[in-house]
């Protein structure tokens, strides 16, 4: 695999550039007959869709969706399903410059080190709008979870200094805050701060949780292919991801094994968990407690401040860079961090269906 | 892949229990013409070893690594190199009553859920001893990474509460600590809370962090291969791992794009950062700089207190686990956690030398 | 991997059906730097492209191939490449019979076993249009190839009992023949053939040779990935490919060793081989002499004659099907198993970069 | 992967040299709950094992194979199966001169072009003994194939110019005859045709058939994951086969459309097809009906005749071979061909399970 490939038993391919023709997906691997509109994809790629708010970038794009195979009569046939978005307002003008130097806290530099040259216009390939292509298969995901009780969901944990308070925790508001968070007035909290970051030219970073429920328990693989392993792996891929922590996550290294173990008790007829500081998962498989996961996401490195740099030349010199920045990263990548988990958990879930000789057996011989 | 490999260009399987007749690896993929001892392997394993101090399970295996293939006249071959341990000092006896409940903190129940029933002798595959194939692989790619001036060094940055002090570093430390601190005071206090814990029948959670010199910039794919996204991974699947921080990490969800961006700057006739907030990764690229990754891992759960759980049968039961266990996980995974990043970046390093066609072509020309 | 994609280290992912909105493919791990235009991709289509003759179907489908992402400034860039050509000619009314059986020697009773329901238009996923994936990819392998003084060239061996004469092959004359036939002469009697099964509402089979020259010796790995197996997985993937042989191929079987064993000599400074019964490749690995490798094409499975087949309510029927079809697949196959031919070479190209420890470490020195 | 391994939903990776300590393989992937012995294993590596008819090397092995994980309380756990055989018979004294010089046929000269330099012995990686691994996997997995009523028999189809008389055929006289030809007749043929090439020392060809019975339809995936592709991937990557055929195979190049098609028709209350020209498969994907794969293999290239060839310092030389060589591959390698089959079938009944999104669904709602 060449490293714009993510899954295994089903496979999101992403390509596209933030100022090219067109970005998108193939999702290969999925199976037949799940109910796909084009509204079912739409609905994710909105929530990440830019100039929407104060919050996001004023770059306003539609970001429509157009599906090109895969579905026959509204539903998945099995086959690879692409889905492509084309860019309408790319402004490559406003690059033009930055194609001379390296931008702080970009992978401009990274770029021409590996490759000999870059498609400098809004950072190509390492541009945010790469993530089109995740959100898209993980809304198709999503809807298959959604047939097995399985739901995740994310939402912001805090941006800056501003976190949500639990008692306040109302799903609904997640869908409706510009900042994804699902507690109103942290909401309002975090906006002013964004607001002012903006006005002062700057940005700021935050923190996502990404809640899984239903999962049944033994889902992951024991050893590399861990649950866990995978969602690190899939959260750290998305651009400004620095940190994710599972269940207690960086709490644990203070703990003792006695506050650290969760009991394993009866919850009605099933076998449950009295705490979850596992995070719902143990040994690299689901325990079948809610799986809880937090990422930390950087400031948005585009601010429009005066910064030292080096330019292509190898000289140093003082840039301000121009363009249409989000002065926050946090509250579209969200959307962004939920899908990521839909293709993993999904893709474990199959994995799981041949982890005894019985299943298979029983599945030829029904 | 089916869970027990890990890597592209180069890949390692894992095989083993902790009670079954031996453990090891085979790497696969690993280039010809590398100078490899038995000794070379040895020394990385006899870090992990247990038995060694009272800060280690007391279960004495003397861990001798044995090389099947791969390596002919001194020298790799380019063909897999199989290594196996075998167990010497299983207790068998010691797991038979764990076989009818569930070990709070462990996977036993996970274990039961996915495969209908489990190796119950210590764990079986989710065992510590898994480790032992990633380290002796770890140790070949150790060896050229060395050739090509790269370091990849892990050391215990804290355990509870008792943390390193940076100016007392010393790398010698870090081979001499029982607790493998580079810091020889940290390492006095922590080997006292360690003794206090199991005294107390307790065990004790901790943080890795390691430190990787000498990387090139470029190396790592942009989107799902990112060098931090395959780091996570690497780290994550190792058990008791539960977050994971690049660079600044939790940090920089505080942070302002003005305080956490790393101005580019010139050092001697090189480009370099005069900051590394980064931790030595830009969009998912090397940029140049060390790279920097803490680990945060859990208390050992296998701790001598009364507990709560649930027997196969279904039922509530307290239990007082009997066996021989580690009262902390950190010293002896410090060289896990090393010999993962060296097998990632050199399978990253590898990768790399195709981004360029001028590179293929001059390749096959010369 | 869900079965869409082939290759390592380049992989190709395709995806569309023959009756969908389009299809194209992605093309991921490319390396940087190469000159690509549409016309480098057009040009091969167009060398598979329908109606374009008396012995093609006379479906008229312009293929015009429309480049997505990962061309930049006229260059490869290093990131994915997608690529797609929309249907224009669907005439899905041709197919609404067949959707009520299964046609003989098509996939379409596979297709509902597997999947429970099918997109029976024109063969879905299974049509030769499918192929226009691969073919664009394979175009953009080939230029690589080209730099790299290494040819790919697969032209039609026989059509039924029409086969060429060596005497009179012409490299010019594939490209102008009808059946892709490098001798004239075969070419016409192969038309007549080809035209009297049309009239007749029949089809027929054919053989396709690929020569590969400039291959350096020691490519393809030598346990599972031997080039000649990763060359046949290429070929047998192409629909209605039955059989493919290496060299001498069949012949090998009633063959002594003293026979079938190629001398080593000295060819002026190089050593070479007096014969090439190996087809240039011995152990799995390329020898340094040309690559010879046939592949056997079954006969159209589409044909319009009295045919007897069970429906969709487990009847048996009388049919005779109706559409547009080629009465041989061969000439518009040829290159497709060029096309497939190149992708796994360069990727195996690729692959033996590192083999050499000395290769990765003077890499980074240089 | 990096050449070693085979298999994505069960994996296989082998390792080990002719003449090394030890060879053998991991199964990863493999489903928790079959009974396994030593002695289920062993059946078939007896099929393979040298020095024990006049028609196979003198060398004497007993490749006793040891079970070193995977495996509790006699049913496999759902973890890697590691197993090993030991080299006993080594005598690399034998193969001292050959590492001057470059043996026809054989792959001595392209592992010196790959990787710098070679394990002389015995063919190193290269030899035969490789398979070993490949059988002990396959062995497994034929014990699950036989619970779920599918059978892979492999056969000797012919031996130079001796060919089985298919109204001879019995069963039985394959595991009897040393040729392993299911005619006792064809087989007593073979062995005079083999002896006198062994004493002409010289070698001889053949054909290997496979039959696999009771495969539901549907089986492989529609594009590059095709089962027929699939199957040729695994026999091509047996050293010395050189040609596979599917079904009609090489015939289907002169066959008409109305020659080759199978008609779907009513079989008690199944759909079957009255022919099976296509072997059993269509579209890349079983048909209900048996599998039929031929594989040509070619004549053993150690031959005891004067040969010339090419030495290290570039020379040309008259050799005359030494050592304990097989007079004809074919009777060894056909329980080679039948375990690539087993393997690949099962991973692609195993990929199966996911085709439609209701098993999923109904898997985890039960």
């Amino acid at each position: 695999m060449a490293g714009s490939s993510f899954g295994k038993n089903i496979t999101v391919t992403t390509f596209g550039e933030s100022h090219g023709v067109a970005l998108g997906a193939i999702l290969d691997g999925f199976p037949a007959g799940v109910e796909i509109s084009t509204d079912d994809i739409q609905k994710l790629l909105d929530r990440r869709k830019p100039g929407t708010s104060s919050v996001t970038t004023p770059r306003k794009e539609n970001d429509e969706v157009e599906i090109l195979s895969g579905i026959f009569e509204g539903k998945t046939t099995g086959t690879p399903i692409a889905m492509v978005v084309r860019n309408t307002s790319q402004r490559s003008s406003d690059y033009s410059e930055i194609a001379s130097y390296y931008r702080p806290g970009h992978a401009d530099y990274c770029f021409d080190q590996k490759y000999g040259f870059r498609d400098y216009r809004g950072g190509g390939r390492s541009s945010g709008r790469e993530t089109i292509g995740r959100v898209a298969a993980g809304a198709i995901c999503e809807k298959l979870l959604s047939q097995m009780d399985i739901t995740v969901m994310a939402y912001t944990k805090s941006i800056g200094d501003v976190e949500i308070d639990p008692a306040k925790f109302n799903v609904d508001q997640i869908y409706k805050s510009v900042t994804a968070m699902p507690d109103a007035d942290a909401d309002a909290a975090a906006v002013k701060l964004i607001e002012k970051c903006r006005e002062e030219g700057d940005s700021i970073g935050g923190v996502i949780e990404i809640l899984i429920k239903g999962m049944p328990a033994g889902i992951g693989e024991p050893v590399f292919d861990k649950l866990d392993a995978l969602l690190s792996h899939a959260l750290i891929s998305i651009g400004a991801f620095k940190a994710v922590e599972i269940g207690d996550g960086i709490l644990v290294s203070k703990l003792k094994g006695s506050e650290n173990n969760d009991a394993f008790c009866i919850n009605g007829s099933d076998i449950g968990k009295s705490t979850n500081h596992s995070g719902g998962i143990l040994g690299g498989m689901s325990d079948g407690s809610d799986i809880i996961i937090r990422a930390h996401v950087k400031p948005t490195p585009s601010i429009s401040r005066d910064q030292k740099t080096v330019n292509n030349s190898g000289s140093e010199i003082d840039i301000n860079i121009k363009g249409r920045h989000d002065p926050v990263v946090v509250p579209r990548a969200v959307v962004v961090a939920e899908s990521m988990c839909a293709i993993t958990i999904l893709d474990l879930l199959i994995e799981n269906m041949h982890s005894k000789a019985d299943s298979i057996i029983n599945f030829y011989k029904s």
